[in-house]
């Protein structure tokens, strides 16, 4: 780590790595012998699309995306594809599976509800979404258009282990705050959908992965952007992209290949939480806020014993160079966003610092 | 101009400051400071928010808006606000109006269609767009929701040299191609819209700024993230905004701020834009494709003899290092984009490239 940096905690937008940064920094006036920067680039110009291209072609070999299934590159985050994906795929049936794990997935419904009739097949919020219902409690409607789940909720720290088995009801899912963190059988879903900002790049911009069966049954009144037939029939170019974001994501791409793609970044997952929650099991200071068979290796959750104890934690561990640990409202306490980029030594030093701390205030 | 640096006439994404692209390079990996960049920043973090306000606030000053409006950051650009003026708007009476003078007005006029009844209000297309009706050949309907229009047409190259009347009927501008191109009285617009990428910075936002008594009548099928009064009431913040894309906003502002703002904007753009009408009006080789009282002055549209000469000057003149001035594939020939951030001797040297190529050819 540079030494001007710090160690960046934050939940997403997240910590990107270096040497993407430099290599941005570095083309900022002049890619590539072109006279001109990605940003000023058109977006029908042959210097862009040879980027967006290469990118859209990474990220396939990243995901290993089979042929049935088109990525594309929208606007207006996750959030935008709450809408979107009912827009587009509940008039089927008229109906869909919901799966409540989180602040997210909850939000996505409700938006659901406006575009047909929505089934809770299962929900965590009897206990403030500590935890990732089992197969066993998955009520799987089998007239829904498809199933909607989180794969990683943000903000409680809990990860699904497991690929919900639906039958013939296509599997749809917001990957936001774990994609590109392990291998994945993408033939297994309609829909994938992630928010760039916390394992791809920055913000404002979100990959769909779908199904192509699955497009041109949008509802009448779906914008022309949203639909996902659109943007298929126009590799994501119906409008001016958001050039740059796609250029970082191609950056974020190359370096995520050079460290050893998926299988790396799911055997490094593993280990940077390990030193947190490690420290969290052998503490008497330190509780995970989530049931320690769904925690989530993207979020650690924790508190100490008061509320006064955690703002000195996130105070001072501020002061020592470790930012944006204050977990969110919802559960309060702490949350260490450790994403993709995130340097190993940064969960290192934190669980130093932690193990410090607790000594400091026992 | 750098040396390494090309004069790059497209359309948009476009020309950005110079100045600008090298002090975001200078604060790629740690900005003032934070010991992060910009794009890593959580959106609801102090430092981010900094940015935020300052941008907006210079925006707010750059066009003089009035507290009775609001500006909004949006994504999907003026696209995606072809859907979200009528999702918004329509549902007052039903009708709106919309003026069609190129392609993007009539792109926005179809969209329209699906949320209501639209009235073409006036239209150019008799004589292929290259002219703007007149306010006595506008066809305003007392009972519209709004009257839509666009107010450059980047395509054909024609701009509306006055604001349409419209009595108590609500004005909306596409201004995507000449927002801050001069002085502008926006308390006369109900909205005004205008993706970035051509006068306010890269693509990836839009900026809406509409008049606060306009938000909250949506129709039920709106979504969420497209919702006026939703984006008013979070301040563009419902859902992760395009961070980065908002901050190079701020940056470009500052330089306008520098240039001596909008009034000095609308001097250059006559200047700049002179050198290549003089050009055309006294060649015998160039033509001019839009009628003269309609010129655009940010997108200068004109041809040779010959579609075969055309290919020529634009292979020529790319080797030259003016690029990408071949014009749209609806009108032929070439077309020059000169925005705010192309240097006034971009249009000098360009124009003197034309005077060469003519004596060359004829």
């Amino acid at each position: 780590m540079s030494a001007d940096r710090i160690f960046n905690f934050s939940a997403g937008p997240s910590v990107l790595p270096l040497e993407v940064l430099q290599q941005a920094a570095a083309e900022a006036t002049n890619f590539n012998g072109t006279g001109m920067s990605v940003m000023e680039m058109s977006h029908r110009g042959k210097a862009y699309v040879a980027i967006f291209d290469e990118t859209k072609a990474n990220l396939k070999k990243a995901m290993n995306v089979p042929d049935t299934h088109e990525i594309l590159f929208v606007q207006g985050g996750a959030t935008l594809q709450f809408s979107a994906v009912p827009m587009n795929l509940i008039g089927k049936t008229g109906k869909a599976d919901y799966a409540v794990t989180g602040n997210f997935s909850n939000t996505a419904m409700k938006e659901a509800k406006k575009y047909g009739e929505v089934n809770i097949a299962c929900s965590s919020e009897d206990k403030n979404h500590t935890y990732i219902p089992a197969q066993s409690e998955i009520n799987v409607s089998p007239y829904a258009s498809y199933f909607h789940y989180c794969s990683n909720n943000t903000v409680y720290g809990t990860e699904w282990k497991y690929v919900p088995e639906t039958g013939s009801v296509p599997l749809v899912c917001d990957m936001s705050s774990n994609i590109l963190s392990a291998p994945l059988d993408v033939s297994k879903y309609g829909v994938i959908y992630a928010g760039a900002q916390k394992n791809i790049g920055p913000a404002g911009v979100a990959v769909v992965i779908i199904n192509k069966e699955l497009a041109g049954a949008e509802h009448p009144l779906t914008p022309k952007l949203m639909s996902y037939k659109t943007m298929i029939d126009t590799d994501s170019m119906h409008n001016t992209p958001p050039c740059y974001t796609i250029y970082m994501i191609g950056l974020v791409l190359k370096w995520l290949e050079k460290q050893g793609g998926v299988e790396a970044m799911a055997k490094l997952k593993a280990e940077r939480s390990k030193y947190l929650y490690d420290v969290i099991d052998d503490s008497r200071l330190f509780v995970g806020c989530a049931e320690k068979a769904a925690r989530s290796d993207m979020n650690v959750t924790f508190r100490t014993k008061s509320a006064e104890l955690d703002d000195k934690f996130v105070k001072e561990a501020k002061a020592a160079g470790f930012d944006t640990l204050k977990g969110h409202r919802a559960v309060g306490g702490m949350r260490a966003s450790i994403y993709n980029a995130m340097p190993i030594e940064g969960t290192q030093k934190l669980a130093a610092f932690m193990r410090k701390f607790e000594v400091e205030n026992s």
